[in-house]
């Protein structure tokens, strides 16, 4: 069974990792990348895209999308974690090819619409390009198959506040657009994603299989690896990005719960996302009138982490 | 080793088995009640309180307190879950006793001033009495010797709203301005009450040790019962604030975490307890500004139960 999928990204060194298993998992079929300001700011976010597929020599479409969130200004990008250019600040080769000259969200609009009942969305930064879509073309609602967004928190805890996880938070008011739209939804959150770790023996395998985008995996998780030693203690990166592809391939790994999204924009809460599990009663109704969804609660992340390494060795 | 301590309560069903526990406890020194609205009115809880002292055969002082929130209107009492007369709509006998002529805060403000360093306060309802004792002399902070508050929810999320305790939710302003009061505080929410069941059998137990205050526990847990089984779907109730009491007496049944609070004053997620573990780095420092408190986060939900039980029995 292949996947078609569009991979909305800000990458990133996650990201990339991420990217990578688009392109080489042989049930993902890599439609295409939008991009958004998040870890870089697009411009970065677009060059780094295009680098990747070229690396790994595909020609895959890659369509720009948001340089900023839709209401408020943008945060500052993290560069401590990602480096400057997105990719650990490792030299990087020249890119050749050239972005579509479609926005990312009318490249979304214009991909769901071709393929209907077939697309997934796969989201993994701010969430402004769905939510220019489903402005362009509300009917998307009906026509994707699925949407993925890597982001939020349930139970976890946030890691750029105390409850609010980066891509939500970088852009509330698109995420609470996108998070209660009447299309099928798997939020893939911290919840999950603090539960995998891609190792340094992991990224060895990576590196010696993946040739010139090996290179760029490896060297990119060096820094990032720097990160996640002084902020979390631990040995190794969580790779966000990739558990949402994880989701896709192999949602036997996961434990889910059903139930109702929201989006604090505003306050000390800003950018959290409130689950309301389904059949619960809270004192107002409107907390059980948005679409029901699915999150993501628990998962098997050393199997989840394993397979991002076999994938891409 | 005996705990001197101010009750601070909203009575209410579970709140009447705290302060049967606070009356009978032999390391339990109840040196008074003080009351507020939340569960019931507060000339509700007042007569309550001055009832199950009654029954129990000890005069203890009632101060009687707010009747509303610091800021914002009221919300309705949950009469579906407590009964009009917050004890299960039993009858109830006659109340001889009257109300200290304080206010709830002045009492409170008198009494750790007449002991510092001795007295903990335990607050189980909406948290103005504490907020306005510390608007009274705010030099308390140094002379209380520990305050514990039911109230709250860190990962397992709210009971009013998807991520709201009833207690915080019912005065956020109070209870932001009480979580982040430079004294020592631990936070007994929702991710312990939860795991802890008051089961028929327990009451039945309860009911026939402890005379005329049995009768009405045992009644007001008969109507609090039903509300537990539509709701949870669980046959018993949790007992919420006897587990502030459990751990004042028995801490070493609970895991819990140092860091600092917050509360969401507006917006979706208001009520909402935000918690910043101790050393995590989030996007802003304010977050690690306010004083360094204590929250549960799990407990021996069978063990606290049954010390419930066995307290009164």
């Amino acid at each position: 069974m292949s996947h078609p999928i569009i991979f909305d990204t800000d990458p990133g060194v996650d990201d990339a990792q991420a990217i990578a298993i688009a392109l080489r998992h042989p049930e993902i079929e890599l439609l295409g990348m939008t991009t958004t300001f998040g870890n870089v700011d697009v411009e970065t976010a677009t060059h780094n895209a295009l680098l990747l597929a070229q690396l790994a020599g595909d020609d895959i479409p890659v369509a720009q999308g948001a340089a900023c969130p839709m209401v408020k200004p943008r945060h500052p990008a993290p560069k401590h974690i990602h480096g400057d250019n997105g990719l650990g600040n490792i030299e990087l080769p020249e890119v050749t090819g050239q972005a579509d000259p479609r926005s990312a969200a009318q490249f979304i609009v214009d991909t769901v619409n071709q393929r209907p009942g077939e697309v997934t969305l796969v989201a993994v930064g701010p969430l402004g390009n769905l939510a220019a879509a489903l402005q362009l073309d509300p009917a998307i609602t009906g026509k994707v198959k699925n949407v993925i967004v890597m982001g939020g928190s349930i139970r976890e805890g946030g890691n750029v506040t105390p409850v609010a996880e980066a891509n939500i938070f970088n852009d509330a008011h698109a995420a609470q657009r996108v998070l209660t739209a009447a299309w099928p939804l798997t939020l893939v959150g911290l919840d999950v994603t603090h539960r995998c770790v891609l190792t340094p023996a992991h990224m060895a395998r990576i590196e010696s299989a993946q040739g010139k985008l090996g290179k760029v995996l490896a060297g990119s998780y060096a820094f990032y690896r720097e990160f996640y030693r002084g902020a979390l203690g631990i040995d190794g990166c969580c790779p966000h990005d990739s558990v949402a592809l994880a989701w896709l391939v192999k949602p036997e790994l996961f434990t889910t719960a059903q139930g109702h999204l929201h989006v604090v924009t505003e306050g000390a809460a800003e950018g959290q996302t409130l689950f309301a599990p389904m059949g619960r009663k809270f004192i107002e109704e409107r907390w059980s009138m948005t679409p029901e969804q699915t999150v993501c609660l628990d998962v098997d992340g050393e199997a989840a982490s394993n397979w991002i390494a076999d994938t891409l060795s």
